[in-house]
């Protein structure tokens, strides 16, 4: 069987020039890649004493969810703001250019419980920490935060040096 | 244990005066509920012939992806424009004011494959209509369009009449 970092297609010059983007829909189109991301992401949780997963908007969804599924835990969607119906803490971030909000439901998290942050992709960790201060703001405390690819020179783990931070592949270079 | 329909938290007045808004992370915060809502998904998938499942941004990623996971299948994004990387076909429809643009890439369907389409709610039915215009644009069979909820008042099923239609939970009323 062929290994996970095989099956993620890399797309030269996306969204801009100079950047190679790691595309994860090569992942989900094939069964066999799906379940192996899933059933890697769920190793890497073993013995880890958690209440909850969190996923980011979307792509934190496609992996979260079923992560959440088969360990037997709630999701909570982390989303864009505007999205969720209920009351909800958010967080706004620096991005290249601009800046972008995310939101939480004030009940998602309860006090005291422990929170396993997920995403597709570690690039320059801003989206992560941003969540991370929401779990926090909540009273929870952030574990585990988990990536199925890491970007391993952009920066990501100093930024979120204050978390124990795991992914399943790695790749170097922008 | 309670069934699933009691798991989904009604808003008044959600994103506008008038409409009860039908919130699935109430499902999702609740590990015995998730799990609830992929099984019933999954019974409704049984004795189906199908290829892949395909689901749209965000919600129907929540749903799809685990679904996937369990039947063994591929997963398809269906994104909103500008997300994808590779080369794309689009189908642009009406919104209650404006409209949208949905996205699938080229190599997601083959000619031939037989889809089923997923998403969290069915209400006007315009996004599953566009959905399955672009999976017939690339030759792939639309076998079944799954919802977890279905707004029964709203017509979705006659905008969707020349497809097989199926839901888990339905609710009356706007």
């Amino acid at each position: 069987m062929k290994e996970l970092k095989e099956y993620i297609r890399s797309i030269p010059d996306f969204p801009e020039k100079g950047i190679i983007f790691r595309d994860v829909t090569s992942v989900l189109q094939d069964a066999d890649a799906l379940k192996l991301s899933i059933d890697e992401l769920a190793k890497r949780l073993e013995g880890v004493d958690f209440d909850v997963i969190a996923g980011a908007e979307s792509r934190g969804f496609i992996f979260g969810a079923p992560l959440a599924y088969v360990m037997h835990k709630p999701f909570v969607p982390i989303r864009k703001k505007g999205k969720l119906p209920c009351e909800t803490v958010e967080k706004t971030y620096d991005l290249e250019y601009g800046t972008a909000t995310i939101e939480m439901h004030k009940d998602a998290v309860k006090k005291g419980e422990k929170v396993v942050l997920l995403d597709d992709l570690i690039a320059t960790g801003g989206t992560m920490k941003a969540a991370a201060e929401l779990v926090e703001e909540l009273g929870g405390e952030v574990v585990k935060m988990l990536f199925l690819i890491e970007l391993s020179d952009l920066n990501g783990r100093e930024v979120l040096k204050d978390y124990d931070v795991d992914s399943v592949v790695q790749f170097e270079g922008k």
